[in-house]
């Protein structure tokens, strides 16, 4: 049996403008999801967590149960014809899945099983693909499933682990500082598709003001990185109110996202913002026992957020 | 007896860039202040409005009771002061204000004292002023008040009346066109300076993102004044909500309006902002039986936000 383990993220600064060619930061976090391959005479596919819960499929007559299922369906199922195309191998498993939070939270859980089945897949394959290959099999995988949209953040992120900046076009860089963060995050209210229509209609409308929000946002992350580097927390608490405040003119926000972020600046929490892509989802703050109160009152589920260096790890357990 | 009304006004689009060099967009309200100026043995300033209420000041032992009726007394000694050293001039009168709001709450309270003492005092010299004349004196005694900040907007926006558009620099464009406004106020949290403070520290910490911000609420006013001509409503909203986003970004919101904001979205209302200084004070949405539940859930104070096209009227009453 081969466990891999494999970090869930958060998005620092730069979601949705990193889709534009921008800068972005994003982290792992000590949250992880595990991926087991189980050498089987069929292929199946089996998951016990949350909204992928008590799901059995038998890959050979694939049944779509909902929009999430199928898009992990999908990367499962990619990922084995990426094997078959490029090595020729393929070989039956039974792939179980356990994730310890919901999907589509901007939590990075669809790169996740990209990254596990890859990591894990190739594996039982006999093949011992470095993290570097991981990470770009992957984003290969999960561009082609979104129909060649999508940035390299996440695979990239959640296979080599650490606080990562991603500059425009090509290329991450590791930054190796220290970095306390409080995270939760609620249940989606809008669709991605519904969150993606609305920024599509601020950027058809309006398209040069839409493109000023968007650099002052890439403006932000490189401003966001200076103040990693310089563990500046209180410039880096700043930055995360002033991106907030342009997603929410983007329109990607929420009530009571919205409400919480005012709220921890009033209290004098350092910084608070959305995280990922917005419609809900996943909120972090500057380390404060007070924004875990805040996270509480609109019904957040805490995570636990301690940014952590490793990226996917695969183990042999025989 | 001279009776003077003056209209309170709204900001649309474009506060705090205003001060640093950007557009803006202001309309007079239904809402009205009077000043009634009736000739006296002593100089007596009479207000039984809200929070300058109840106060009979003796002007040649003045005391100031607050921060708000020191500014109010300011405006009217400096109005006096300058009739004086201009035209050599003085009459002993009750000046009586009565306000419908409440001040410091983003209605233009301040201008219109000074506005309808100007109209009112010149009158009881025997002077006729034009508007525009009111305004420009007005303006210069605001600003002389103010130590040389602050913008034209206000006292030309409440002298002249209508929908106003302030290019930077110089000069007015008053745009007849229609308008439907639903509009309320809470009390302000903040007070001026610390609201003006929080801005300043961004300017510090993060000049060219601060200028980028400011110069996209530029845009956002050009873009307004032509939907405002082109009676595009849709539009309008839009750039409502994306202006609220970047004054949330400059941290000059609060929590229940940043709320009310995002609900209104939600429920598909056109546009909302809040409108004004901030840290607390006015918030505008486009007309919506909707936004005025909205605004009552927070406690604010609906206002009668019909724009109207006069600006400041004097009668004499005999």
């Amino acid at each position: 049996m081969i466990e891999v383990k494999i970090p869930l993220k958060i998005t620092l600064f730069g979601e949705h403008a990193v889709v534009y060619g921008e800068p972005a930061i994003a982290a792992t976090i000590s949250e992880k999801m595990k991926i087991r391959i189980i050498p089987n005479d069929k292929m199946i596919l089996k998951s016990n967590s949350l909204s992928i819960k008590g799901i059995k499929v038998n890959l050979d007559e694939m049944k779509l149960e909902s929009e999430e299922t199928g898009k992990i369906l999908s990367y499962i199922l990619s990922t084995i014809n990426y094997f078959k195309d490029e090595i020729g191998k393929q070989k039956n498993a039974l792939i179980e899945i356990e994730s310890p939070v919901e999907p589509s939270v901007g939590l990075g859980t669809s790169a996740a099983v990209v990254v596990g089945t890859v990591a894990g897949y190739s594996k039982l394959l006999g093949l011992d693909l470095e993290k570097e290959e991981i990470a770009k099999i992957s984003y290969k995988i999960e561009k082609s499933v979104q129909g060649g949209l999508g940035s390299r953040m996440d695979t990239y992120t959640t296979a080599l682990g650490g606080i990562m900046y991603f500059p425009p076009k090509e290329g991450y860089e590791k930054i190796n500082k220290k970095l306390n963060i409080t995270a939760g995050y609620i249940r989606r209210i809008a669709t991605t598709a519904e969150t993606l229509k609305r920024v599509k209609s601020i950027r058809e409308k309006d398209e040069d003001l839409f493109n000023q929000i968007i650099s002052t946002i890439g403006k932000i992350v490189e401003k966001a990185k200076k103040a990693i580097y310089q563990e500046n927390e209180e410039e880096l608490g700043e930055l995360m109110y002033i991106n907030h405040g342009l997603l929410m003119a983007l329109g990607v926000t929420l009530p009571p996202i919205d409400n919480l972020v005012s709220t921890a600046k009033t209290l004098g929490i350092l910084g608070c913002k959305i995280s990922g892509g917005g419609g809900g989802g996943s909120i972090i703050c500057t380390k404060d026992e007070r924004a875990k109160i805040l996270l509480s009152t609109i019904g957040a589920k805490i995570i636990d957020s301690d940014i952590i260096d490793d990226g996917v790890t695969i183990t042999e357990i025989n």
